[in-house]
């Protein structure tokens, strides 16, 4: 068979990377795919060329992105580009032009993969997304496809590496948040502006695509709780860590009586739980569904060929579904496009979690019993007290209470009104626990 | 569209279970699947019908197998019955019938594997076995599909259930091999012939199946070097443990420069890594591929339900295939059928691995100097060395060598060497040890 002939938008870290696996793994991939796969075509503004193996094997490479598109040779088209515009206008007109599209880019699907899909719909092409999400493990592929039997309760996810790479050099070492933020950012890590990794947008991007293809809905990003982890302090890792928890920045996504929990978090974990012990810039996905029950997906979330690794293999998958009827696809967001329901995404006091709570305490009898009272009427079980000596001659102490599960409006209440003891000292904090069993 | 009628062999715990989540799940399955599933006729010797939820949905159930495989209305039989025969000649039945087949029989495939797939090949027709490695984790298809990219460098499996229960409940409880082995039996998990699941057959089945589809090569099972955990003793679990290390009964398949390793054995792995911390029924299958890197797959290995959420993956993705042409199918062994090569699979004497030694040393000077002479004359480099205390007044004293990597052969002659001294009393213990990093 001829190769397909496919048009490469972005030549930086990921698209320079898919050029290069493309090309040393060519034979090993043909010998999959049952035919070459050839870059013909790529737009980019600037580029490494040194950097990349096999970009003399591109036929041109040009700077306007819409020529490629507009390619009538080209089948399937992989933007690499990132961010909101020309990449949606890009996908959107390879769309219209009957062109298959793969996409790393998980603004994008989050945001407007409402829109996007309904146009590939119609167009009856495919948009393939793997890399989205997770970067190099399959996770797309095995909750649309190695979990189509179950019903998914919850997911649970691991899904930014710098965030965790800083919250376990905060564990390991013992280092401040800023201090290692600076150190992720000179080793490329993080970018420049680490909002996107520090403030969990970029782990609710990921979780909205996930929770939309677990619970077969549209995509919701605007609905996600989301809290960074810019507010850690090292004290809180070393007080979980002294009750037997970790700190990790996690994706949940949980189907609940009435509606779906969709929240991005610092959250305590038990050590003892594999995904306690992803550490440095990895990610982990844990999913539990009702017929296989737990199981774990782990690997590298981001870098140049783990994210090339998702898209070749997007690439494989369409070449596989060219002759396939559309009807016959892997639905894009898992479940038929007319069978996706109307299920309400919880606001984030509507959600049931436990709690690592932290206050300074003025160091005198009775104030504990104080603060329990206050959990106790609010219906608030708990689970551990921690309380530490004060430090010198500090008058104040910290006391750590870890809860069980409460509605997190009934937390906000009881939270309010311990601050208002006139022996707490400052504001309490509170760090979201899940025991993921 | 009409359901998609399936006939099925089997109604014991895996037969069941894919009965009860079909009927269970039938919704949320055919919302993803665009169609139904029925199971229109299921052939059984005996079954209990009180623990299966939607028997009675199925049209007829009969005692005759090859009836069900002759139907002419059934487009896909699904054979749980275990076992060689009449398994083979059934698949062998309902391919030439021109049905497509979904097996949970690791046996089955890892024996007769080459013949039923090029039967399958010359019909157009699908055998899909997801269900016949690690149960419910999608595996196949990640390594299939989900890491079509990469070449893979070596896959490291703990896919027997029962024997990971064993080895953890040794190390966390200090418990013999015996006593867990007969617990096991009374909770269900071995079998009452334990021979495959001990002896390292039944991962060695398995194994089989992921080193030929990780590599592109025909079935080789009875290549497969394999060596079981019933002579594990307690103490090397425990001194395992002092010097950081867990012994877990993996699957190893790695590609070297001369050929394929293939081997199923205890393996000491450093307690830091993740697939070090899989423990109890629990299965886990660490990949390493040249782009993505580690990437590991984590989840229920066994028991009705895992193993009939894979069964239902496959029929899901079967039943999208339906219409697809033969050639653009996921072939069955990973890379097109006229493309698998002919690696050789290495003697265990070839192969290369760190070791642990244990033996027993009459506690008096020059000994440890002894033993270090003969594997330094062997180019055998040592990584650490622990002498334990006599016990009581004893004569001799356990000493353990942990070594750097190198060839079995070279192994051999040194342990040989070391028995011959005066020194050592009885036979040197000696289990394999493997970084994974």
């Amino acid at each position: 068979m001829q190769p397909v002939k496919v048009g490469l938008l972005g030549l930086g870290t990921v698209g320079g990377g898919t050029v290069s696996v493309l090309t040393r793994n060519a034979d090993e991939i043909a010998r999959r795919a049952g035919r070459g796969i050839q870059i013909t075509l790529a737009a980019a503004k600037e580029y490494n060329a040194d950097a990349i193996i096999g970009l003399d094997q591109i036929e041109n490479i040009t700077d306007d992105p819409f020529s490629v598109v507009d390619d009538p040779d080209v089948k399937i088209i992989i933007e690499l580009i990132g961010g909101y515009s020309p990449a949606k206008e890009l996908v959107l007109k390879a769309i219209e032009n009957g062109k298959h599209v793969i996409t790393a880019n998980k603004a994008l699907i989050a945001i407007h993969g409402n829109e996007i899909f309904k146009a590939a719909q119609e167009k009856g092409v495919i948009v393939a997304f793997e890399a989205a999400v997770a970067g190099g493990i399959p996770i797309i592929k095995a909750v649309r496809e190695g979990l189509a039997a179950n019903q998914i309760e919850w997911i649970a996810g691991i899904i930014n590496g710098t965030g965790n790479f800083i919250l376990t050099e905060m564990r390991d070492k013992g280092r401040d948040f800023e201090d290692v933020l600076n150190e992720a950012q000179s080793l490329g890590y993080a970018e420049a502006d680490p909002t996107f990794d520090v403030e969990g947008i970029d782990a609710a991007h990921k979780l909205t695509i996930l929770s939309s293809i677990a619970f077969g809905m549209p995509l919701q990003f605007d609905k996600t709780y989301i809290e960074g982890i810019t507010k850690i302090e090292q004290q809180d890792v070393l007080y979980a860590e002294e009750l037997g928890y970790r700190i990790k920045h996690v994706g949940i996504s949980r189907k609940v009586d009435n509606g779906i929990e969709q929240r991005v978090h610092p959250t305590l974990i038990p050590e003892r739980r594999l995904i306690a012990n992803v550490d440095g810039v990895m990610n982990a996905v844990l999913i539990k569904s009702d017929a296989v029950g737990p199981t774990l997906y782990y690997g590298a979330g981001a870098g140049a060929e783990p994210t090339a690794s998702a898209v070749v293999a997007d690439i494989v998958d369409v070449v596989r579904a060219l002759t396939t009827d559309p009807e016959n696809r892997v639905p894009h967001l898992a479940f038929q496009h007319d069978a996706l329901s109307d299920i309400n995404i919880l606001p984030i006091e509507e959600i049931e979690t436990a709690y690592y709570l932290r206050m300074h305490a003025i160091d005198r009898p009775g104030v504990v019993a104080d603060i329990t009272k206050i959990l106790g009427d609010s219906k608030i079980s708990i689970e551990a007290i921690l309380q530490k000596e004060p430090v010198g001659n500090a008058s104040c102490i910290p006391v750590i209470f870890l809860t069980q599960c409460i509605k997190e409006k009934e937390m906000n209440t009881a939270i309010i009104k311990i601050e208002k003891l006139d022996a707490i000292d400052g504001k309490v904090t509170r760090i979201r626990m899940e025991t993921f069993g």
